[in-house]
């Protein structure tokens, strides 16, 4: 198979200030636009949920599986969200994602959605791990652990 | 022409409270919905900016002759949400949004999306009036005086 | 509960031709649009999934409860459709369903958009009965009843 | 830069037949699923654009530019879609998109979408070429020189 035959993934990368980010690039297409000729406020959380399964992934948990097997997600329950500058059809962006906090049912993320340094949205995301009722519960513990190395790598 | 040919509309009603509320109903299609069988987190969004684009309509901005006129619009440049209880298909729903306070060149809306009196989100959202170049820009004083009304119906 | 919560409904209306047809209004939101300033040409296919979901619901179908509780649903298979004018922000639209035949597992369904008269598209849906493991099933004798009524209300 | 800032680029590819396809991957994101635990219809015309938007400019095209100095755009006046078979969260699909037939004012494309080999979707694409104020218009001869070369490689 072809590479071109792979899909994007991203990945976690370490930063210049010791932290570990999560990185997931993409491209602005029409349909993230609107007639105000840039992309439209929701598709924000579109891409910090692209880069948030992503990470997850990247972190080795198949939520797929996950979601098939037990009925388990995480599921947003808290979003804050600062739109600073918009972006534009054809811009390439990266969104960058920090765990700012691992908790017994829930993760906090930081994600900023950049272009070429710039920052266009600043956003704080509390992802709670659910179960097939919509019960929040306690992720597995080598889940937290691995969140908690993302979080601090240097402990 | 038949009143089925005539697309819903909001409208601002007087809360039990005495405040002044704008009502907007809408139902969960398919479209609105994800593979956990729920309304996607950033459909809210969406959900939210039509009950907007409505309450701006019904304070009487012809929000789209604005933007053809003089590239003004209203654009999100700050927003908070809680997701409290999942929305599903079928569910109908009313967004009800109140004018929090009133700045300049900014309007501050509180949006809640409510099933049968169920809270299912609610959010905090800051609208800027931003010129054809994305800057921030002061909103007409009549504007500004209708939307303190709106705001404080007693004073 | 105030006429303003409750969401819209379309309805079968009989044409001036002596045909059934289901009408179904709509405003074009800023979540319709692209940065071609119209509407983006795949969210023409939600405007009409509505359009069929409240079709489906007028003929008496609860498709929610039949999804929950079998896990069947209508999905399309086929599905022509001509672009012939843009719609753009602000338009109120009536998405024009007709019956054009039914078959055991599936309907064709004539769908077009109408801004006050004028058309905009033009599509032809097949939507295909399928159980809960995607396997086309037949229709129950009653709903084939119900649908060849609407398709030939005369016979 | 990482290579992980890089967002995803498709490319063109000899097919075994000697056909030159266009391959644009992408994996399916929650965003992109319904209640119905599959792919909802209207998202494959967005990963179809997607590609599309990818061809455009892997044959030399930029298309923000164009939309930016002239208001020009490719716009779909004509769509023929076969829904076979669904996608689920979580898969990788693979668009394969050539040229049919080129036009003075229009492309006609073939674009399939596709799963380790399986046929998920199947269409035919008309793509009008229009100027600002959407009136169709004749693509620059250098372009249609080009289409012609993907279209047909060995004349």
């Amino acid at each position: 198979m072809s590479t071109v035959d792979q899909p994007y993934r991203g990945d976690f990368v370490d930063s210049p200030g010791g932290r570990r980010e999560h990185h997931f690039a993409l491209s602005v297409y029409f349909e993230d636009t609107d007639a105000y000729a840039v992309v439209y406020y929701a598709n924000y959380l579109k891409f910090m949920e692209r880069a948030r399964s992503d990470m997850i992934r990247a972190a080795g948990v198949d939520q797929v599986a996950e979601l098939e097997r037990s009925g388990s997600a995480y599921v947003v329950a808290d979003l804050t969200i600062q739109y600073k500058r918009p972006g534009r059809l054809g811009d390439d962006l990266v969104v960058v994602s920090t765990v700012e906090e691992v908790r017994a049912a829930s993760v906090v993320i930081q994600q900023r959605v950049i272009r070429s340094g710039e920052l266009l949205t600043d956003a704080r995301v509390t992802a709670a791990f659910l179960d097939a009722k919509g019960r929040p519960q306690r992720q597995p513990h080598e889940r937290v652990e691995k969140f908690k190395q993302i979080a601090e790598p240097g402990r």
